[in-house]
């Protein structure tokens, strides 16, 4: 066991884009467990484009991480010892204990692992958070019937493939939308998605408009920016917009030049009767069941695949987190801590 | 009986504001109805905002009246000759008949209003397309639940004056927004508006502020723009905006400076998890009869009231057309036409 717990801390906080020095490497002693609380080590971390947003004082929906505060995160960790009744050595846990390789609980919002089930990773994924913001954004908001269109944008990452198999599996039509043709093929050859767009051609938006000869119907937002200015006008009639992030706007530091394009947005609502509605993953908190079990069984029936993006060693998540931001990355990102 | 059937045809699209020439008055022979058929003379005409949209070639939920055709409207009407099975001499009747004195109908698409009802002219205000757009608009979409804050602007007109009244008997607070102290006045003296603000005072966005101290939960949106931007701050985690118009815009020619503010609203929708809806009232056709019963039950009952805004003369209907447009009525602007 390493003598040493090494936590990643917010320094400052970042104007545009998160650098290294927005973040410090402290180390200090492994914390002691009191009596009702568990050690825990961690095993794996996630990474995940919110915490851009937990790195500023604006206000939204969590509150930001203070400066010298440990960074926010989910991991997978492991019960290294146990003052807790309900938990042994050796346990695996998902537990909100952010970038270090050791906190202490008092068992409160851990939430235990089966070693025999999935590997435990995909706690932090296609079965985690991202998964589940990815079922019942699409299922509670976006509601495809068949033969509709659902188009997703960063649709190799984890929130964005799930949507499209998702989709495809209730029978809709899935685009996805995604930088590079590594993952555009990833889309269409693995995942089945139905087209796949590289918002990085020229010709983003008219690739887009011939992969939907029928408009969109269900168009889960994930970006913001240049994709949702190339879909507005292919929204049908009756649209619904799941608003699940706004990746491409996390590292803005102004607003984008004139002129002020909200009259359009609004005449796009009314006059298509849109629905644009936001949403985060806890305010489905009561669909958690119905997630595990029907994403569980399409994942162990080889229905619903998912990619992961391991980066080695807590030293290099700030690195792959601002990569992530930029879209490095390919699949669900998590660090292996240990 | 007038030997002329006076018409008003779209004589040029407007570009900004309806002005005269935009419209021209033309007489021509009284039609004759064809077997099956009766001849309507236009008692009432209603005019409406959504009409500045018809005048247009844009695309929208319905087809642009075309140049040289009758301007579109909904009508009350006396049949004043029948060879139509149903209709007798006399029977009032709603219509889509349009800015003209005459008309011919095969019968499709009217519907019977009761002599011995209420003041026929509601059928085109507080019992008819506005009023059930407030109705469904505010019910289905904005589903204000008691205690909660509705801010509706417009509010001194036919849909806003009703949304406010609705959230009231539903146990909301309702906060109104119009032009004027005199339309403010209505809205807290007569229709019983927790308060109202005056859009045209400079503090007009602070006043809104204190009127709303627990922020707001429903914004029935009709007019958009500066309105709009004072409201999005105050708007409440889960507020539901229900887009029935944007009366502000409809004359725009261009969009507003820059900055681009869409990242701003999309912001918005996401971190408070705002649900934007747009509608338009036949989308909800099928609760026409609860909104005849239930509005009607509360207009008997004096739990709401309706103003009408009457201008005398077919001839007048322009000019007051694009005076509505600019918030000069007070009340459902209707025309007396016979």
């Amino acid at each position: 066991m390493s003598p040493v717990n090494r936590r990643i801390v917010l320094a400052a906080r970042p104007h545009g884009e998160p650098r290294p020095e927005h973040f410090r490497l402290e180390e200090g002693r492994v914390p002691s467990p009191g009596e009702g609380e568990v050690l825990l080590r961690t095993r794996w971390l996630s990474l995940d484009p919110y915490m851009r947003g937990r790195m500023s004082a604006a206000k939204s929906y969590a509150r930001p991480v203070e400066i010298g505060g440990v960074m926010v995160g989910q991991t997978v960790s492991e019960v290294s010892a146990s003052r807790h009744p309900d938990y042994g050595e050796g346990d695996l846990v998902l537990a909100e204990s952010g970038w270090q390789d050791f906190s202490v609980s008092d068992g409160r919002g851990l939430r235990r692992i089966d070693p025999a089930g999935p590997a435990p990773s995909t706690a932090l994924g296609v079965l985690g958070m991202p998964g589940m913001t990815a079922y019942t954004g699409l299922l509670e908001i976006g509601r495809p019937t068949p033969g509709e269109t659902v188009v997703v944008a960063a649709a190799a990452g984890p929130v964005g493939s799930l949507v499209g198999q998702i989709a495809r599996l209730k029978g809709a039509r899935a685009v996805g939308i995604a930088g590079g043709p590594e993952k555009c093929a990833y889309l269409t050859d693995d995942l089945g998605f139905d087209a796949a767009l590289d918002h990085r051609d020229p010709g983003f938006a008219d690739a887009l408009a011939r992969a939907c000869p029928d408009g969109i119907d269900v168009y889960f937002e994930n970006v913001g920016g240049a994709v949702f200015d190339a879909v507005l006008p292919l929204l049908n009639d009756f649209a619904r917009v799941p608003v699940c992030g706004l990746v491409s706007g996390y590292n803005l530091t102004e607003l984008p030049p004139g002129p002020d394009r909200v009259p359009v947005l609004m005449r796009a609502v009314l006059t298509k009767r849109l629905a644009l509605r936001g949403f985060i993953v806890w305010d489905f908190a009561d669909r958690a069941p119905d997630f595990l079990r029907e994403v569980g069984g399409w994942l162990r029936e080889g229905k619903v695949r998912a990619r992961e993006d391991v980066v080695e060693g807590l030293e290099n998540a700030p690195d792959a987190f601002a990569g992530m931001l930029r879209g490095r990355n390919f699949g669900k990102l998590v660090v292996k801590v240990a």
